[in-house]
């Protein structure tokens, strides 16, 4: 492998100078051979390690001698073979650090550089230079972007492959690819991401110059077993890594080929103003389909005006449509494609353009092509483009590759990418981010989970919830447990009626679907009742239930229940969750997601996320909800969860509050 | 044109005579002219007709007169041109149908048969003979679809353009390639459906011993306009093509690619015995990627037996995993390959195989691709392959395509594919259709329709409705019409306690949410309260209501609210629709649709179709939900639907009865 990785080296003209070291050679592929690093006569900037893995360690030592501060190990048989490789990782590392050596890898392809023309690693060929860079967890994707991009002739600034990304991370790389000149788009493969929270920090820094696509991998549970299994990286949550692409501005590549499509058309398309797309197309089927595609996506298509419509009738024939997929029909030559574009280019309410062609007997396909070229030099908007068929439209496409206007095989993908694109132009225009910070007695919530800690205990039992709800500002409905009729008439009375009664049980999970919950209690007599019913009915279904009482809460008059909670996802922290309460959560699933902290904006959105938000915007004359209030609570759970790492999972339900904590 | 169509007749060698008909010459590309057809010395089978629109009819009479019976209509210049055009068009069909020809056409681009070598298509090029037959509404998606056959050199048997369809429809060319024997798969292009029940009907017998793969374009609002601007023809909603194609076995294309992935597998694959699938790699992340693909599809992994793990591990290095995906590692060579799939086809658990391929150093992509042609020989399951990349992996993809083995550019597409082929065994096996009759009382449905009509009306009123739903069986709660609170009180006592009362009003559409509605009233003090309290409501609200009066319901005492209806689909006729009521269907818009007539698992399908479903089998320790009586409800509706298709529209929802109908 050292001697492939040299041979790259060499054969794509690398411009410094290179020291092949290897004790038992005089030279190698014409370049002087050196026994060890101290030997070599001058400064070295990159030491690229391919020694087997006992060895490795050894050469690190001396590039710290040395004073080389970067190495690429490509050496595999670390982290990726269990436990003791592991184990011998984290020693490279110790190292690594102590010697102040940066490393990328190990069990790495290493890098490649088209603007100082190095290839540092194995793989089979070296890439055009251009403007995309691309970072990969998985060698693999390497090897198969890099032989698409060969056949695609797509152009690449620098390719990296993390490795087992023991200290240099995706975050780093993509925090240098942000600063590279010659990298316009960023394109990333990743199975898991090392600290969520920086990594969005970094990847909201990055987005706001450049885009950042990246597929993950491993997003479902037969994804992520196979993903565990094969780098022993820990996949992260599907709810967690969308919420945290959305919250960064990351462009999230659903599969290989929307990574390919969309990396084709950021490279090198301006962004779209605006939603606004024209078709243009000489045949029906097609356009239909481009149109159902646009209709579906956040772009919508232009309606022709009429000074343009008038523009167009001057040339076209009768029976062409001027309307919105524009069918320059079946008998259009290059010439008619040209001047319907130059017209298109020039309406100024048209935001991006999509030219559809199928090869009928009248069209020369690469003349179409040269065409569009031409007139794509002084466009100030995207042109992407679908030439339909294989055979008749291939030197065509060659043509689009060649000069670097997107083109695709079907008509979907054009869309899909174009879509994507208004989204990014979207998300640059977001304003800054807004926080927000209630006043809040950590002093107080510190005191419980020191006590619950001394304890010995997980979980908070229900009063010390109420107790840190409430330093945050929560109000927490009056409660109190009872142990006899007597007692909980008593509660009721001093709490004011309605209340709500429930079994005060560590063994009843759910309460309410064992007759452990009555609601609406208006009286002392129904307060007995509820006592008698309540107590009978557990005993009846849960006979070993440790009963405590009932317990007699304050009723919330209310229409709306929603549930906000705290989960901690292992790669991004805390997540905060927001559903409208009972059956939206329970049975339709009806929930959304954001990393916390939440900005304001952001406490908005996940609100609005949910399928069953017009629901709290009030249906069927009601009045709407307190939406700033949700949306304060959800900033409140934030900070929270930002306060106390210890808070592992809480759920907060207005008429039901049970949090679970770890102390 | 013309010309064109003799010249590929002659080039492609087709076997029969052929006459050309000019009466300006003497001979055409070797074959004798003819002045007209009563000249040509023998009977003959089928006429290509290309003259001028105006001359069309004139050749048609000669075919009547020379006793042709099968004409293509190749000429434009009909109702694609407008009213004019489509008046051409109705004369020419109506002469066609005296004279006794069948005609496919006008505007198409002919027909191309490779069984017989006949090219009477103006199609730049000819496939290669295979087993997919293709129709089309669209000239321009038959020559995509022909250049993209001649470039990945996929055989077709058939290939017919529809055009205008005048005559000869989707149907009766689908049924026609359902009977020939070189067709093995259908594939369709669609804008519209002309006769949806006999197309229905007709696509259930083809989809029983040959798979039918459709693209049905002009599904979106956008996409259904520049359709009908382009054809003239009606584009059908989307939920009616949607049910219609669930409810006969078609399978669905979503995009153009999905027609050519899913047309690739058909034609070459045997139909997966099962879901359980596995995949074999070189490499983790497209692994990954297929896994979480395969999740998110009907299939899923087939866990490794040990017996397989133990055969696998015999000769894979130890850091391979015999797991599901089966990771032959980077090193992988083609003899692993051919071992670990040799081993895989062996096991009885496995229903089919995706093999993945990165191009790394260690392998030759053609010789792996050898391998799988040689093994997939004896196989009995179906076999996908997707190597990753572009330039080293194109030699194996040709292999793969000479050898009928389907290959794809990324995991995502085979396992897609594969997904279709599992759903379409699936279809296969699904037992016989169950009809159910329920008695009715007709005439007296037809009676309240007569006397609708005679009135000159389009709706029925509240009370004719209950006529109609009560003459089908349904249970329609009592109810009676009040003027004074005095009249709502003794209809109360009269009904029974608890009632509902509700505005009656021909103007006020959204009786809740005007405060038109009250339930739940107990006895005479409520009636009073109420009737003033709706009264007044909707004169303030809506002042100028005409007011009946205040309808006094029977309160059907049930938990649940589910919503029936019918929509009649101007392509398939009359639709059934089922949700459950109030918010789910206003605000969520969870509805679920079926062609009638509903067989009974329609029925039963129908219900489980929508995301709420759970609420219906009772969560939380509520109830269920009589689901066998709304399954019995829905077929009774169907039938109505089927028995009066006066009914444009109706909805039935247990608490409020609001049926239209049309005389």
């Amino acid at each position: 492998i050292g001697y492939d990785i040299l041979n790259n080296i060499v054969q794509y003209h690398y411009g410094g100078a290179v020291y092949p070291i290897n004790p038992r050679a005089q030279e190698i592929l014409g370049h002087k051979a050196y026994p060890d690093l101290s030997s070599v006569p001058s400064d070295i900037d990159l030491a690229v390690i391919a020694v087997p893995a006992p060895a490795v360690k050894g050469v690190l030592e001396q590039c710290g001698k040395k004073g080389v501060d970067s190495a690429i190990i490509i050496t595999a048989g670390f982290k990726e073979k269990g436990p003791r490789g592991a184990g011998l990782e984290e020693e490279l590392l110790m190292q690594a650090r102590e010697l102040g050596v940066r490393v990328v890898g190990p069990n790495c392809l290493g890098i490649i550089d088209t603007g100082s023309a190095l290839n540092a690693s194995f793989a089979a060929g070296m890439p055009l230079a251009g403007h995309i860079g691309f970072f990969s967890q998985s060698g693999a994707m390497c090897v198969a972007i890099l032989d698409w991009a060969l056949g695609e002739n797509v152009g690449f600034s620098t390719f990296v492959s993390l490795g087992n990304k023991m200290d240099i991370s995706e975050t780093e790389i993509m925090l240098s690819m942000g600063e590279n000149e010659n990298t316009r788009v960023i394109l990333g493969y990743l199975e898991s991401i090392d600290d969520g929270p920086r990594f969005m920090k970094a990847a909201r820094e990055v987005s706001k110059t450049k885009p950042v696509i990246i597929i993950k991998s491993g997003t479902t549970g037969a994804g992520a077993k196979a993903a565990s299994s094969h780098t022993g990286a820990l996949a992260g949550s599907e709810h967690a890594y969308r919420a945290a692409f959305k919250q960064s501005g990351i462009i999230h590549a659903e599969s290989m080929q929307a990574l390919f499509a969309y990396a084709m058309a950021f490279a090198s398309q301006p962004l779209p103003k605006g939603p606004s797309l024209v078709i243009i197309t000489n045949s029906g089927g097609p356009g239909i389909l481009a149109a159902d595609a646009c209709e579906r996506s956040s772009l919508h298509l232009t309606p022709t005006r009429k000074e343009t419509a008038d523009r167009l009738r001057d040339f076209l024939p009768p029976t062409a449509s001027v309307y919105n997929p524009i069918d320059i029909i079946g008998d259009a030559t290059h010439e008619r494609y040209e001047k319907t574009l130059d017209v298109i280019l020039k309406d100024a309410f048209t935001h991006a353009v999509l030219i559809l062609l199928t090869p009928t007997a009248a069209v020369e396909a690469e003349d179409v092509a040269q065409g569009i070229v031409r007139l794509a030099k002084d466009a100030d908007k995207p042109i992407m483009t679908a030439f339909m068929g294989e055979k008749r439209v291939r030197g065509a496409r060659k043509i689009f590759q060649d000069h670097a206007i997107p083109t695709y095989d079907y008509p979907e993908d054009a869309v899909a990418a174009l879509n994507a694109m208004l989204l990014y132009r979207q998300w640059l225009e977001k304003p800054e981010r807004k926080y927000r910070s209630f006043e809040a007695d950590t002093d107080k919530v510190r005191k419980v989970f020191a006590s619950v800690i001394n304890q010995h205990r997980h979980d908070l039992v229900e009063s010390e919830a109420r107790q840190v709800l409430s330093a945050y500002g929560f109000k927490v409905p009056e409660s109190r447990i009872s142990r006899t009729t007597q007692e909980a008439a008593v509660a009721a009375s001093e709490i004011g009626y309605p209340v709500v009664m429930k079994i005060a049980s560590p063994d009843v999970l759910h309460k309410s679907d064992m007759g452990g919950v009555k609601a609406g209690i208006e009286n002392e007599t129904m307060v007995k009742e509820a006592f008698f019913e309540i107590t009978s009915a557990i005993q009846l279904r849960q006979p070993r239930a440790r009963i405590l009482g009932v317990m007699v809460q304050e009723m919330v008059l209310q229409g709306k229940e929603v549930i906000l909670g705290i989960t901690r996802d292992i790669q991004f922290g805390p997540m905060i969750m927001f559903g409208l309460g009972g059956i939206y959560v329970e049975v339709l699933k009806d929930i959304a997601f954001r990393i916390a902290p939440l900005s304001v904006e952001e406490a908005d959105a996940v609100i609005r996320d949910i399928r069953s938000f017009p629901l709290l915007r009030g249906v069927r004359g009601e009045a709407p909800a307190d939406i700033e209030g949700i949306r304060d609570a959800l900033l409140r759970l934030s900070q929270m969860a930002i306060d106390f790492p210890e808070i592992i999972e809480a759920d907060i339900n207005p008429l039901l509050v049970r949090p679970e904590g770890q102390g």
